[in-house]
């Protein structure tokens, strides 16, 4: 078989993989409500079977999970391909230009909910796999793993794995997921930050008080909590939760070497950011949005904050922080360390715990790291971008915690996908692209010596 | 003449006085719209010259003023009653049990819009002097001075005194408003902490920003504003602000020999602060009050402060400030020491002046003081609470700075008057008791010898 045999019949079979497309896209699969979940996985696991993927939907404790595959022999090399099929609510409806359920190609792009994230991505990679097997299959084994349940935090997935260990195990994991580099450059990337979310409340009177017969006497809220974060995250940047910087993971010269080469355009990404004259060299602006913890203030609140005027002391001060994590800081490690630090002061402070996403690092200097970027860079014939780390937070740890596997990301969509958001879509290239670079990589990961690929993994 | 036969007049004439108060609350004068402010001018003007007191409605560059007077002769004491015949508006009406412009008796109470704020009080002071007059006026000038736009920030009132100096020159003025100690005792206090109320607004990128894909090299206004309040006012409870105390007057021997005598409740006032176990006594206590200037925080806003969380950077974040001020503080000198201060940091911060009121103080070891104490001991046969200075703030510079004479306070009404809000109402005994206060205060000041009460006014 022949990578150029494979290209052809991709580029003559566009509009069926279209139309394949468009028919999972038209079932919907809204996780957060549940609807059309099931009968979506059913018609994965037909189109898959269909295309000669053996696939078969498996239950959980939540929403299904479609599991299929196309081994070559136990020996070789095998990729688990992760993605998932559930969508976000297409809430609000009325910001559509176009049935959100209904695929609507305008200037190139196809616009529906799930065409960026995920379908229009995952399936790239299941009608590559396709076009592979007719011409021939590789000796590698390919294995999809579709969640059902990703826009609703993969809850029931770490079981599932657990569960089907003998069946999920794999060499590498690849997923395509998010957007490409703005500029319409592939982007690969081997990790994500991670994330604490709390809220913390702070209480003073049991009401708010008149500030001029009360003030001076009254306890404070709106100071303390002024204190408190001064305290936590002072004027040297420096967090002073006991313990915050003890795991933290410093960059490696390679993964140094990396973000030197990555774009940093001072139009867009810094004039929105009011950067324009930032003496942040692109080193040091990567460095702190990948290597870097955060310390961020989401949200504030304190007494009034309508119009004018009113003379009060606030009773009860909030504020909102996220913090986002680099390997190996332990989200729930910090959150003990941060309460006990705070309680020691505030003992009535109520703090509470919203969302914990534990950072991911998989080294990008890794043999078959490299060799999924150099098929990256054949297969789509661009220079991919490639970094090191995401600055946002990605459920990566389903791979590298629980399937336990080197993660690599591969997004197919366009930087404008407009996922989470009305009017998503997916440029028709991209996806036809995408199907493209996951044909190679496959092809090109078969070609090479399972040992070598595999021998700098620990 | 007598006292007692005054008091034993006032005793017989109380449904015909609580009459005349009715009459007057009934007539709307709601200065913030300006409904019904002329007639009530024109009704209290009518009144009072029907009680003997010669009365006239004077023009302003707003609305009216009432100016009266009883004159005995030139060279005697001359006293100037401050009030104000204006009212809040009324709503929300719903919340009212009865019509806010029909006064209505319940419980002891006159219910109505304006009977304790200020209809009641000032009413009190000129059915006292009717009531001295008939009976053959002393030998004292009282002036009346009623504001109609007490309520609005008697904005026309100083060019009102500075175009009518001869007309108004007395020796003292003694004005009622507010409230009573909860105890019911009367209170008698010389001045009132000051006010400057700013809003500060930073900035940040364009808008709101992803935490993930932007946190740690995004600006954070929140941040900002965490850090600079702090600075303001960091945790050793000095404020930064250049000059900030340079002009703080503070108590007198005299003052702290007055606060020491004050009553100082664990119940009720300092259970709803939270301060039962507080260690301050009331010497700390009520000098903090009253002596030091505050630097309180009414309000604090950033990003976003709905249910659950919201992983953004905001990109505004906001402080509404006010600071209570004692003499000799001035609000304009420090409001612009905030400014430098503030933008020597944050260029484009955005600083907003929302209000300013001058501090005063009028001593109350003075002669005149302590005879308008002891006045008010023998009208009201209880032991006043004097009360060097007030919380809270009241334009009384009006008073000391415009008209340049010491300033008493005498509040009438009882401590639940609900002024500003719905069901304000005055007790009826306190309406009576508080005409028996001012005419006692009227008899005993002129029967004194003018020289030795002002011997010690500089």
């Amino acid at each position: 078989m022949s990578l150029s045999n494979v290209i052809k019949y991709l580029d003559k079979n566009e509009a069926k993989h279209l139309e394949l497309l468009f028919d999972i896209i038209r079932q919907k699969s809204i996780s957060a409500t549940g609807e059309g979940v099931e009968e979506c996985a059913d018609k994965i696991v037909k189109m898959m079977n269909g295309l000669g993927i053996r696939a078969k939907k498996f239950k959980t404790e939540g929403l299904p999970v479609v599991y299929g595959e196309i081994t070559s022999n136990p020996d070789a090399l095998t990729v688990l391909i992760y993605g998932h099929y559930d969508v976000q609510p297409p809430d609000p409806l009325d910001q559509w230009l176009s049935d959100p359920f209904e695929p609507t190609i305008r200037d190139g792009k196809i616009y529906a909910r799930g065409s960026g994230d995920d379908k229009g991505q995952f399936m790239a990679h299941i009608l590559a796999a396709a076009a592979l097997k007719k011409d021939g299959w590789p000796d590698i084994n390919v294995k999809f793993l579709l969640d059902g349940e990703e826009e609703s935090s993969s809850v029931s997935l770490p079981k599932f794995i657990s569960d089907n260990r003998e069946m999920l195990k794999a060499d590498v994991a690849i997923s395509s997921d998010g957007p490409k580099h703005p500029s319409g450059r592939p982007v690969v990337f081997f990790g994500v930050r991670g994330l604490l979310y709390v809220q913390i409340t702070l209480e003073g009177a049991k009401h708010d008080l008149h500030s001029g017969n009360n003030g001076n006497v009254a306890p404070t809220p709106a100071w303390d909590i002024v204190r408190l974060l001064n305290e936590i995250f002072p004027n040297n940047g420096q967090c002073q939760i006991p313990h915050f910087y003890d795991d933290v993971l410093d960059a490696t010269e390679y993964e140094k070497d990396l973000i030197k080469n990555m774009p940093f355009e001072k139009e867009g990404y810094l004039e929105t950011m009011n950067l324009n004259d930032t003496d942040m060299d692109n080193e040091e602006f990567w460095h702190k949005l990948m290597f870097e913890p955060t310390v961020n203030i989401c949200g504030l609140g304190s007494g009034y904050q309508g119009k004018g005027s009113k003379t009060i002391i606030p009773n009860q001060a909030m504020v909102k922080m996220d913090f986002r994590l680099v390997p190996e800081q332990d989200p729930n490690k910090i959150f003990d360390n941060l309460v006990k630090y705070i309680k020691n002061q505030y003992p009535n402070a109520k703090i509470e715990k919203f969302g914990v996403t534990v950072p991911t690092r998989t080294s990008a200097e890794l043999n078959i790291s490299k060799a999924v970027v150099e098929a990256v860079r054949l297969g789509s014939k661009q220079e991919p971008v490639v970094q090191p780390r995401l600055g946002g937070s990605t459920p990566d740890y389903l791979i590298t915690k629980h399937l336990k596997l080197p993660s690599i990301w591969v997004p197919f969509a366009n930087a404008d996908e407009n996922n989470h958001s009305p009017n998503e879509n997916i440029n028709v290239d991209d996806f036809y692209d995408g199907i493209k670079i996951s044909a190679t990589i496959i092809h090109k990961l078969a070609q090479q010596s399972k040992e070598k690929l595999l021998e700098d993994l620990v």
